[in-house]
């Protein structure tokens, strides 16, 4: 058993050898993107993070976990009301095992995180149940200052990992599908996916739009987080390879880069077998529909967990988040741990965190 | 003739074959490290900026110049009041024909620049003539984050090359270096140096040291560029090469890092010739004071343009800054240019940049 069963292939697989190949010879470089839409703060859309108010401390805390071990602007790692953790807890496992480098970047976050961090001026998305997300204004910025991000970033690395960190985006980025033409279903951090209210949101925003230029759906429907990433993909897949990490997020990215502009052949999708198994949505045929990449789903074995707080991942809850799919793969490329090994580092870590409480 | 004629070696020459080898086999990254003193605001410290007022804007100006060849806070790029223009111009010139990535970081810096940058939180340091520079926690603060962005850089490069843009950092520099028991005579921008001046408002700083604690010299009379680099070199260098690309501030940070630890053996200082050639300092003799360390030190033959504003350079004006020497150098030993290829980019973009005004 190796790592390489752990992962399944969809998409253009003949693409994955060069992948895996480049990932294993080469440095890699994770970003981890923090952003805010207010359309999280409507009662029931997402459990990341413990209450309403403190909703917005989760992308703050995940970049500050990743970073420290701990967090700086809450006390305890962000999870749901009933304990179960981030998935930046898988994220940093992958990371550290490969000695990955990892930089964030604040495109929008409500709260700056208490590290240092790439500053790009963004602000956060509003909530577009009852308005616009963001002026063209911010979405041209966010999308110019995402090629310089990504032109510099992918300029120091063979490939450039992108996951992102922004409660209630699952729904922008349904928004977003939709408002390109997909019939896009997403995925949910909560198992039973709800549908109704995500549709509900998603219509309604939908009567905004009066073109279908994609700088406009973005402004009316979207959130800084898919403007800014598309446009780091955009300059950094000339000249490197990316993995975007991530589920129907990232889906959303792929379809607004698809119409600004990037470098096919050197992009994929690398998340978690929980979003690519996922019955609800529709994320592999969607991701198919937009683009001819790669995508490498990895099952992180989290299943045959003793810890419910780790199992839970296994069990529709958070599915993904924080890059946590693409940094495993990365990881396990690189070292060539399979998810039994992979299983063992974050038992250790969940045990050190919460004995530690 | 190559390059190396231009090069003059100087501390430990044991170890510069491997310095060069270094830089010209792996990748370099350039750091611009950004950051204030209000001593610069003392009339006649500095001529970093057309008038007083403007001083403020020469870091964020600095850096704009080189990610978007013009500047956006200032509508011209920083020069002196009578059209000499920023050492910016050489660090451009060195890194765009080597395609050396470059990373902004904000360290203090009044005014943010409009780009990405990295973002510490860290404030502009005080006029040291009349107050302390920094509280402890500033410090302690600049250091840390220091080290923190000192490592994550340092494990994307081969190479980490780390420039500094600050006016007034001459004299807070010497302020640090005497802080230290080191009988330091610095460089300074202006031909004329203005020693008095200078000693004058670091003889008054210094009666307010009231022990000899590394920390505490930094807080009382240093600035936040010398303590978040110093942070910088001191986690940096254990994993990676590191040139201090600069002057006498970087000689204060050098002396600030012996203090703090710092890999020795992977460390070296990139200057131009202006500076060690500049009898008004005694530059080389305070390097091997304080670290056996090579410095390099590179001749870019601006003596020779047909622009006065070039040959200002050779004349005593600037002579250093934004991290133009170790750029240089950086740039020379990967392209294979020599000083006469250089001053032709040099005077075709000083060519750009004064017939487009």
């Amino acid at each position: 058993m190796t790592y390489l069963d752990d992962f399944e292939f969809l998409g253009n697989t003949n693409k994955v050898p060069d992948f895996i190949d480049g990932l294993k010879s080469g440095h890699s470089l994770f970003s981890l993107v923090l952003s805010y839409t207010e359309t999280c703060e409507i009662p029931g859309i997402t459990i990341a993070g413990a209450d309403k108010d403190s909703i917005k401390f989760t992308p703050p805390a995940d970049a500050e976990y990743l970073y420290y071990g701990y967090c700086k602007t809450i006390d305890k790692i962000p999870m749901t009301p009933d304990g179960k953790p981030t998935p930046a807890l898988l994220t940093k496992m992958a990371l550290d095992s490969a000695n990955i480098p990892h930089i964030v970047i604040n495109a929008g976050s409500k709260i700056s995180p208490q590290l240092p961090f790439i500053q790009t001026g963004l602000s956060y998305g509003r909530n577009i149940l009852v308005e616009s997300a963001m002026s063209d204004s911010q979405v041209s910025h966010a999308v110019d200052y995402g090629r310089m991000v990504g032109k510099h970033l992918a300029s120091m690395t063979d490939c450039l990992i992108i996951g992102e960190s922004i409660p209630g985006g699952t729904t922008t980025a349904l928004a977003v599908l939709r408002g390109f033409g997909f019939k896009a279903k997403v995925s949910s951090s909560i198992p039973t996916n709800p549908y109704e209210l995500k549709n509900e949101i998603v219509n309604t925003a939908l009567e905004r739009l009066n073109s279908n230029d994609p700088y406009h759906v973005i402004s009316k429907v979207g959130d800084p987080m898919i403007a800014f990433v598309a446009g780091m993909l955009s300059s950094a897949s000339e000249i490197t390879k990316v993995m975007l990490a991530g589920g129907t997020q990232m889906t959303a990215v792929l379809a607004f880069a698809s119409k600004i502009g990037f470098n096919v052949k050197n992009t994929a999708i690398g998340t978690t077998c929980y979003i690519s198994d996922d019955t609800s949505s529709n994320f592999k045929s969607t991701v198919l529909e937009i683009a001819d990449i790669p995508v490498i789903a990895v099952n992180p074995g989290l299943s045959n967990s003793i810890f419910s707080g780790l199992k839970a991942f296994s069990e529709g809850f958070a599915k993904e988040g924080a890059g946590a799919g693409g940094s495993i793969i990365s990881s396990m490329i690189k070292t060539g741990n399979d998810s039994s090994d992979f299983l063992k580092l974050c038992e250790k870590e969940y045990d050190r965190l919460f004995t530690s409480l």
